[in-house]
């Protein structure tokens, strides 16, 4: 059977594959994000894909056409024929069969999923940097030749008391029409008390604004109203820069070896960042709102950008080869506000950008944006705040006292380094069971709502089957075998628990879990089988208790800084820490001791810094002051960090007890799996009482 | 003999030509400026002009070389072999033989004359808004991780006190390699101590400026050091909005017609600016100078621009066409500090410009430059400035106050409305003197060293002769015919006079002066013939009393307002005042009575002003609280305006006697040509004694 090239954009991901297979299979074998929710079924049209024309020269399109499938009956169900004109296909009905590009719009990737989350409702001030003032400007006069624009600012003045102010030069053009055309009624936007940025004839109540979180894979952005603080619409795209390199310091690295590669990623995120800008108006002007009134890009007077050093500094424009190595140094640390045109930003004219500060090399303007949402400053309780990415960001203290460091716990919690790791997607296992007694698992899957030994799990995960095991699965899956007696303390995996299940398999030199058989595995292993199956190698234990260990050291030498011996709460940041099970991260030993009840998820904190920044102008000056005020730590020029890093190795600790987890009961049984994904929610069971079973 | 279509650029001055004109006369038959001091002989080389190939494809390229005739021996002895091939020819000796495009370089412009006057040498004290600042920085470390930006900002507050320095965001680019490649040691360019516009690795110790008036048919700039304050480059070029109209106004109707005219005229004075940016760069590298550090664009770090209301809205991108009726209001009346490139200016990339405030609907940023170049507000002695253009701008006073006016003289000055009038170019009369028995006229030419009675005057004014009469000339005409009787008080030509000369000419139902005699006149007139001839009507008399009522009246309503009865020291601003001869302006009654020697011209103090503005920060501040301090006065709805044009309108005046005057004596007779050209000069004659003639 024959091979053809397949191209996925926007990611860029390219491979070989067999005739016949359908794009959705593609997509996975080849690392590709797409969506589905029905396992493949034709049924959910999350995974509809378009038939990639752009490049080709109209007489060539036909041809493209018929590298694919016919469209089948489920596809004319389910998609438009506008759309199917278009080149819309589900990915799991149409098959490959001559090389192809097909382009995975933002709707159907599945960090989508993730990212996409509806804006929690805030409670922060309204007072953004943007006000819009409605004034009446007194007549030109033959005998008193003052300019318009003098007796516009006089008219504010009189209006605020705001004196001084300065004007965008493009702004001079609209004036004298806008005054004209409003019978000497109009309305100007002020940014930050000191610049006029728009003016409109009349009466114009409303005006918009962007707070955008651009993560190294993702990029979620809101658009609020400013006069409200309401959020209109949300949208996430992938990262563009994605191209250029997986992960962060493949970017830094593509810059250093490709003269003005730094300037194609930042032409990248900015146009990413513009194509966000589209969507997110489509979204806000169809979705129902109160009133109708259009929200206009001319309206977009206002936005905040937050994320980590390397892709701040790439938006602004700033190679990001200095931060590829010691001493990480930050072309600016401070915050930023400049217009958006300088940044080739398709928002009003007038527009204006602001970048909270970064508080240092490894620790961005996203953790600024972090600590700016849960504000520890303002807090008694001594709290640790942990953004788990590629390196974990980490800030402690409390209102007396801030720390914060990054700890370069590589990307093995993402799922990365990990023998069937992968991202957080369909496919995936995120929590799993393991019963002491026969060492048999029960997991469950992304995109599935159902444990493995379910009744109809089967049928629900379909053909695709289990693709692999998420950041939140791995750490469950270690944390069940140390429970269940098959990973020791050090995080060997014991090689005797063999004569109990063949589920612990001979690896080499070492023994692996085999959670999920593969579809061509003849052992008798009786579950569901996947086409690769699902192994926990020793080497997935190593990685996990290296990041781990290094992660709990970094907030051991954090805590010695402030001397502090107890944390009263934990917040996790980001899509990792919410993913993830509170004690099952303390089973494990990757957090300290803390009330299980004060261990809370808080999403994308960094995207609510952004909204806050955008919404209330004294949140801006409050983050710079903290920032400023902040303990930056290097824990690896740190003395003790070696020591606290081979404690932190075992499972959970070598030396550390962990009190709030005797309070805790563990439970493989049925029971636990009647209640919903654990996602974004603490449980106390203190009240079942008992021991918990960690001292085996 | 069949006629060609021929244009010249950059003026757009078109039209058809006999076949075998020269280039030369073409363009003074069609008005296109192109000079040429030795009369067309073919010596001089200052008519060079150039055939325009760029709109042409290249396989036209050269038939066109054809429409002109052959390079004859005295080109090629007079242009360099490359200038040849690139299509170089004097305009005096290429003949047309077909339509043709030719290009007048801006060396070749007879304004260039004018204009091009080397800057005079002012005693400014150089304190410019661009300090360079050299900075040893601390190195980042590891431990302490600031951004470079920061400890920027930490050496350069050490070294000036200098704090809050916001930065251009292009820079943030630029600094870290320029931090690694100096060594830790930049020089900075900080602008009026707030912003850093420039940055350069280990000691830079040059920066450049533009100073640059923007008039209505001529744009002059002056390349300047900013460490210094020298002047390293003047230079001159036709303003391309010409196309758009010759006179304001016509611009200001060009838009109103033509939606979006104003933007093509915008776009024209900033590509022309970028043009004279360009020149003023050639200049300044191919003269000596005593460093060959070469002056390159990155340099260019400061711009002033002054110009009158049309040019100062057209310029910043502001539709003219409220200022094209009453009440005449301007955008924006405050003096402007911007960034270059929102004017699409191509210097360095972090440039600022500086526009100084303009003073009313009327009186713009070009007189309030002349106010700065002048300084009135610094003087005890009361004084009258005049800047003579379309309009006159009329500032008065001293040290206790300043009244401002624009005087609606219309163009008669500048030789517009006037039968044979034309502007200040060569082959125009520029002085006249009339024997007071015989009624015979004596004259000189711009461009002929010569009176017309001279020896070797027709051979030096060659076959070209006489064109026509500049501003000056025309006034000195009238002040002369007024002397010798020819023209009444009442401006009215004494018919009676046709006795006593062949002159003195019937013209319908007025009478008329034959200054110079047309080729095809068949009278007995015994002078130098020309084309044309040169006839002083009785509606040019009328024209120029019109203009000089109107502004002898405006110049008295200023006195009133301030309580003044004398005039201490008149100062004529700008080209046509660096041509008059005071004693002749305040005999036709322009000027009020003052000692003859305190009326100086002071040749384009707007341009000096713009430098001044350029090269002393404080001078910007001072020009904006002057302006404020200023009375604007509307003299059209002044209630005595009326009743002082009328007595205004008479031959000096009607009332007023101008004691000053009486000093003088005004000689018909030879003694006086044995002087130099009066321009910029003022006599003193009162050693001669005796009653002048003005009595009569």
């Amino acid at each position: 059977m024959s091979t053809f090239k397949v191209v996925f954009t926007p990611s860029g991901i390219r491979g070989d594959i067999k005739e016949g297979t359908d794009v959705l299979s593609a997509a996975r074998e080849l690392g590709a994000d797409v969506a589905s929710l029905c396992g493949g079924n034709g049924l959910c049209t999350r995974c509809k894909v378009k038939l990639s024309t752009g490049s080709f020269p109209k007489h060539q399109i036909e041809s493209q056409t018929q590298h694919l499938s016919p469209i089948t009956s489920a596809e004319r169900e389910r998609i438009s024929e506008a759309d199917l004109e278009q080149g819309y296909r589900l990915s799991c009905s149409a098959k490959i069969q001559g090389d192809i590009v097909i382009d995975v719009p933002a709707e159907s990737q599945t960090h989508q999923q993730v990212i996409r989350k509806d804006a929690t409702v805030l409670d922060i001030e309204n007072k953004p940097a943007v006000k819009l003032i409605t004034v009446d400007v007194e007549e030109p006069d033959l005998n008193s030749p003052t300019g318009d624009l003098e007796r516009l600012k006089d008219a504010i003045e009189f209006e605020t008391s705001l004196t001084d102010l300065s004007i965008e030069t493009h702004l001079l053009r609209d004036l004298q029409p806008a005054l004209r055309k409003g019978k000497w009624t109009v309305t100007v936007a002020i940014y930050e008390n000191q610049r006029i940025i728009g003016i409109w004839s009349g009466k114009q109540e409303d005006a918009y604004g962007l707070a955008v979180d651009m993560g190294s894979t993702t990029i979620a952005g809101h658009l609020c109203n400013l006069a409200t603080g309401e959020v209109l619409a949300s949208h996430g795209i992938m990262n563009p820069q994605i191209r250029f390199g997986e992960d962060l310091m493949s970017r830094v690295s593509y810059s250093m070896m490709n003269p003005g590669g730094d300037l194609k990623m930042t032409a990248a995120i900015r146009e990413g960042i513009n194509h966000l800008v589209d969507q997110l108006l489509i979204e806000a002007n169809t979705s129902p709102r109160p009133d109708d009134k259009p929200v206009t890009k001319d309206l977009l007077l206002d936005a905040t950008f937050v994320g980590n050093p390397v892709m701040h500094h790439i938006f602004l424009g700033i190679d990001p080869v200095e931060l590829g190595g010691a001493p990480f140094a930050l072309a600016t640390q401070a915050s930023m506000t400049l217009p958006a045109r300088d940044l080739d930003l398709h928002l009003a004219a007038g527009a204006q950008v602001y970048l909270p500060p970064c508080i240092a090399g490894h620790v961005g303007a996203d953790a600024a944006a972090v600590v700016l949402s849960e504000a520890p400053y303002k807090n008694d309780a001594m709290t640790l705040i942990i953004d788990v990415g590629t390196n974990a960001e980490i800030i402690l203290g409390n209102k007396k006292k801030l720390v914060a460091a990054s700890s370069p716990t590589g990307p093995a919690f993402e799922g990365a380094q990990i023998h069937n790791g992968q991202r957080a997607a369909p496919g995936a296992i995120e929590r799993v069971r393991i019963d002491p007694e026969t060492l048999e698992p029960r997991y469950k899957v992304i995109g599935v709502d159902l444990w493995s030994d379910d009744p109809g799990f089967d049928e629900a995960i379909g053909e695709t089957g289990v693709t692999g095991i998420c950041g939140s699965g791995i750490i469950e899956a270690i944390a069940t075998m140390y429970l269940a007696g098959i990973v020791t303390t050090d995080g060997v995996i014991n090689g005797e628990k063999a004569s109990i299940s063949a589920r612990i398999v001979n690896d080499g030199k070492t023994w692996a879990y085999k959670m999920v058989a593969s579809k061509n595995d003849d052992s008798d292993i009786n579950s569901a089988r996947s086409e690769t199956g699902v192994l926990i190698t020793q080497n997935d234990i190593r990685a996990i208790q290296l990041a781990k260990g290094t992660l709990y050291a970094s907030v051991q030498l954090l805590m010695d800084k402030i001397h502090v011996k107890k944390i009263e709460q934990i917040r996790f940041a980001g899509a990792f820490g919410a993913h993830i099970d509170p004690k099952y991260a303390m089973l494990l030993g990757m957090i300290p001791d803390c009330p299980l009840d004060q261990v809370q998820s808080v999403g994308n904190a960094a995207g609510t810094g952004a909204r806050i920044a955008l919404t209330n102008l004294a949140g801006r000056r409050e983050i710079e002051n903290e920032v400023l005020r902040m303990e930056k730590i290097e824990t690896a020029t740190e003395a003790s960090f070696q020591d606290y890093f081979v404690n932190a190795m075992a499972i959970p600790h070598k030396i550390d007890t962990f009190e709030h987890l005797s309070q805790v009961v563990f439970l493989p049984a049925k029971e636990e799996s009647s209640s919903d994904s654990p996602r974004l929610r603490r449980r106390r069971r203190s009240s079942r009482g008992g021991k918990p079973n960690i001292s085996r």
